[in-house]
């Protein structure tokens, strides 16, 4: 059993999750790499300290520099603001050390570009944070999708919503501003990351990015709140997707239907431990939507429990994220999702953005 | 108690379903002017004389102006194909005799236009068959709308989503041709009307419209399976609208979301009678949405039933029209949705049709 | 096409549901004999003259002797207070017209065996009011478990609750007092009838029974609020009921849940047209249960609509029974359920009453 | 910070479970002392060190005495079978070492009182493992009735159900046998533990109990698959409990519906991250069930996530167990649930038995 010495950007919200998912993933899963709590950086000293005590770190540091160049990290993981994604990670691939990096990849379109091209140039093993589409049930709609359950696909409508922004009261933070930080760049790399996962490549969109509440205490707003977009699949179904943080109500609505000709799923992360399955088989009279528990039968699941229907949460995504890292370091070959498929979800962006400006029609081969 | 008699065109699911309610709308909700079952029209006599003799009416004819010049016959149901409603309805409007006529009015947006303009000359009653907006449910989602009960409405999603013609299998039949009876033409109405009467008008669109099986036993298709637009509403709110036939799964999914900076509303009609309502008020802990059952509270339940929670039906929804057309009829003023309201309907539709042609946003005020 | 003249008694909530249900019956269902609104009675002139006007009878009356007695009143509908089933009926039977009696059937079970007994000595046919029973959802399930879909019956859950005696400050009314009156006569028959419909005679029972609130505005209450029963089938199954008018938050809980060895089914009259089924076969990862939604494949849906999901109501389980009646009549046989399943329901009660003073275990055979 | 060396007795489902939890357990909620995985035992040297190397413990023994006395082992974590928690926990408290002990409480009510009489008579900190009560959810059900939220109680139906042996065919093992093997032994603690800290104390219950396959492939089965319970609560409520294994359709079914006279809430743990309220205050038009989805704004859910909605699973129940159990022991005082409530647990499940045998109500204190 091979030890790996962990280096984690960042001690926020995706700091922490991490953080546990290291400590807890060789447990769960019975991973043959064993992470090593080893350093963890953040912007000040005080603070860095204040997580390598609180989640049983080594060592701390507030530069991220000493970080990567620390013998004893061996592999990092980005949980730090997008601005900070590409060069940590060059420089991490540069000292050929495996780097997993939260979502959105990077802050630009060209930062994505930039960071494929340096993974790939290394051939260091590289993913990306897509922790959603890790729950059993919606790995389990992408292997029924593969396995052409529902026939042939005809419709896909996909949404990440949430309501942290509804409030027009609210005051204006960080979030507020930077494209990477509305729900463009925020919350909709989650919901087309899935789209892409269940669905295939998509070929064209057509947008619209909206500043809904374009002042806030504490100054103007100058990135999106909601956003939608038409699209084609290469697969050739239509397809809609839905991003907000102003969706008053919605608390984790990252939520999908998927209609085939034999059949439909359907799925919304506030219930994330059911699949809801229509087939087009059997009398009539018995036909309707199946809700599907989770269970030991789904991916991934058994490791948390033996018992169908238990549950899993969370934090347990990005514990199935951990396994996933340290599986492909120990073999060698980086593991879906990769770089590439975080920068095909920014060009998708990027594609949306130009669409909106243009009130026409983009197609992604242009990004 | 003065009797009015009804003469209905059409004994198929409408001319049924209105037939059945004039039946028993004066008992359920003690109407002033009371229906007769006088005339039944059909294509041939011997399906008008089976329907007559089913649904009780006193006589029969296969011959539509036998019915609209008879003097027995006070009102017109028009309960037969979009291609017979203006024709049906210019004459009875001559005649000085109220008309309700089901949706969509007319086969196209000249016949919609040309039925208001006849409507509105001649002053007599007029009424569209627009059914599912009549729950007790979706007319309290109205009124909470209309007293700003969910804050400022910032986003609209409605689909209307059945399954009949999923199965590519299924024979191409008259639904299979002219683009009233696909699912623009067919199901959209219903849709939009909602829409409208949730929302208030729509400015622009942006739509797609796609037929998914262009081949069935029985010949090509050449109307459209599904459609979707993306719209902005004159109050400002972004919208999108999906319309399918082709929805596996789905039986009645005319569904709607909508959100405010204050609360959001949901409803599926394939449980009609609950409304979900989620109010951002009171403690953060118990927020949530409230799956609210219809009862004597909400408008038109009550003649129904006086338990809350004991649900009314699909046949119900007509009752209640019929219940106000004859109140328009008593008070000799149209009660909404009128022609034109149904006028209006079309003019989103052809909108959505040019938009689709020219893959370009189309204001509606151009149609 | 004969006609039969209906009498009624009571224009209260069920006077009017049958009121309403003569008129449209023959509409929906297309009967043989077509029912004709010949004279409703209540306690007073006025009250019966309100009633004949607003439901479109062609008499009124306030002596139910006079309805019975007369000439054109062929049939006689029994809803008015449990206190006049018993004489109303005996009469009727007398003179060989055949009796649709509301639940429960009388006021005792000496009542009941009385009108079972009238019934079979005139065999004139005799029906009772067991309307949610009649939804085709629970037709369904009915039909299910008849043909062991399920497998082997293991266990049942039943409940009726409702509200409108859960606020204590609710003034106490006649409904305060009498044992018929209370949850074991007034709402425990429809579902002590469900337990038999869908699982055969029950052996034993074992109850509580209980008055929650025993002073309300208005004087001390005598009869009970809420009871339960745990009780063992005839075919092996172990079974329990609950009753409550005073289950704050439930509207229409008439719900049960069935377990057998190799399926479950469930249903909540709250959302009366879902039947939710699962069935143990197939891969275990698509197992769940399934949201049936009531359509023209399932009993008695399609004369009210073409369209799957798109719903049934309370008002149209009545026009079901109305179909039966009249059914029955024209066939000059009792069809299910008769006065002899309504007593079967009372002999429950009855053991019930008796093992909640007992505090024991009872015998259904010794009632 | 101080370090407290775990020993875990048994590598199993449970065994497991806990290890998971001490390796997370500090890094979510920043525990003062943090857990060290040092010993596990399991049956043979092979399977412990299998779980040793697993779950990544620093030693491993198939002698519970070795784990129990060693000096490093600071506090002893039972998840091995019911027969073996009496004499572990008994030795462990004789050297001052705090035990975690699953449930049920030892193998009968024998052993439960002789295990509180050792834990009161040594003061060492003792807890039993009652994970499900543990989530956000249910923890707020807890506080919301502690607040009085829903008035006076006066109906509680709880279930634990499951169907893992539901099929026939499945063959009997250990599970077949032993009175703390059946369902009344397995799950009923769970539920049992649910209605006391909901409900408070039961005064006195009536009972069934059921071998429904008395015959497995591999022996005949000698405890219960099923059972029931009526009770009334000292606080005046009436009750039920329901318990099986051979619940068909049913994977987490540990589920309870509450009602109070301003009030009621439910609760189903196939989806455990939503808890339904229904409050009797605001206009009748809004009122109904609200889906209150789990947040920060609820016990212990923050730690594993800033969001709401986002969801917590199984295995962090057991994260909150171990976060409790090292708070008690840094804070030398047991925390609910002890050892105590497991007994009182084990006191209704001896009388539920004795209420089955002699078919009549049975008084607690008599157990
Ligand atoms: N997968 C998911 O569900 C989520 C992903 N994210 C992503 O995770 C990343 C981090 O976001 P949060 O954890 O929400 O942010 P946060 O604000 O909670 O934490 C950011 C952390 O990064 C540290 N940091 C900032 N600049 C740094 C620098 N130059 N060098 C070292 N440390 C630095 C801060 O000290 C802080 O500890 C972002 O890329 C975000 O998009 C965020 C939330 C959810
Ligand atoms: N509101 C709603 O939920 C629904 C509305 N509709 C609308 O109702 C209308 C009728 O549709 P369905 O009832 O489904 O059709 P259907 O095919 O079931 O019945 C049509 C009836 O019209 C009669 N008819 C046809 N041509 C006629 C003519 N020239 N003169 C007199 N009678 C004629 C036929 O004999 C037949 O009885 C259409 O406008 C349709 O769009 C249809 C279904 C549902
Ligand atoms: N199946 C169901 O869902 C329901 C059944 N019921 C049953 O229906 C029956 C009537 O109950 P409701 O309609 O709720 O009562 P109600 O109080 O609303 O109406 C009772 C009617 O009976 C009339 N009436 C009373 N005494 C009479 C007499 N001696 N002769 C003639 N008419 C008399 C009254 O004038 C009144 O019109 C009862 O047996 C009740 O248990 C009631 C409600 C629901
Ligand atoms: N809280 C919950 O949700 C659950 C609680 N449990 C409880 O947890 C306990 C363990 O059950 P499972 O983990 O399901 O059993 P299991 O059969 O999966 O594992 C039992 C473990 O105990 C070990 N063991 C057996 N006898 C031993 C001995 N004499 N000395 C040392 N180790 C011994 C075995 O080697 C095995 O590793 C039981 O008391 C059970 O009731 C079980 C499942 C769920």
């Amino acid at each position: 059993m091979t030890e790996i010495g962990i280096g984690i950007l960042g001690g926020g919200y995706m700091g922490k999750a991490h953080s546990v998912a290291m400590a807890a993933v060789g447990a769960v899963f019975n991973t043959k790499p064993r992470p090593r709590l080893e350093m963890i950086c953040a912007t000040s000293d005080e603070s860095a300290e204040r997580y390598r005590a609180a989640y049983g770190f080594s060592r701390a540091t507030s530069d991220w520099k000493e970080l990567v160049n620390d013998p004893k990290v061996d592999a990092v993981v980005i949980a730090s603001p997008q601005s900070t994604h590409r060069i940590v990670a060059e420089a991490a691939f540069a000292l050929g050390k495996p780097v997993f990096c939260e979502k959105p990849m990077g802050a630009s379109l060209e930062d994505s570009a930039a960071m494929v091209a340096a993974a790939e140039a290394s051939g260091i093993v590289n993913m990306v944070g897509f922790n959603y589409i890790r729950t059993p049930a919606s790995q389990y709609a992408r292997q029924l999708l593969a396995e052409g359950a529902i026939g042939d696909i005809t419709w896909f409508r996909g949404e990440h919503t949430e309501d942290f922004y509804a409030n027009p009261e609210i005051p204006a933070t960080w979030r507020a501003t930077g494209r990477a930080n509305g729900t463009m760049g925020d919350l909709a790399p989650h919901m087309i990351n899935a789209a892409l996962a269940l669905m295939g490549p998509i070929k064209t969109v057509m947008a619209e990015v909206e500043t809904v509440h374009a002042q806030r205490t504490g100054g103007a707003v100058t990135n999106d709140d909601q956003a939608q977009m038409m699209c084609r699949f290469e697969n050739g179904a239509m397809g809609h997707l839905y991003i907000s943080r102003v969706a008053t109500g919605r608390k984790m609505g990252y939520a999908y239907e998927i209609t085939g000709t034999k059949g439909a799923i359907r799925f919304d992360q506030e219930d994330q431990n059911a699949l809801w399955l229509y087939k087009a088989e059997g009398p009539e009279a018995q036909r309707g939507f199946t809700k599907i528990l989770t269970g030991p039968a789904h991916p991934d699941y058994l490791p948390f429990c033996q018992g169908a229907g238990h549950g899993t949460g969370y934090q347990d995504q990005i514990i199935i994220e951990a396994k996933d890292f340290l599986t492909a370091i120990a073999e060698g070959k980086s593991m879906w999702p990769t770089f590439k498929d975080g920068h095909e979800v920014n060009r998708i962006i990027s594609a949306a953005f130009a669409s909106h400006e243009s009130r026409a029609w983009q197609d992604i081969s242009d990004f």
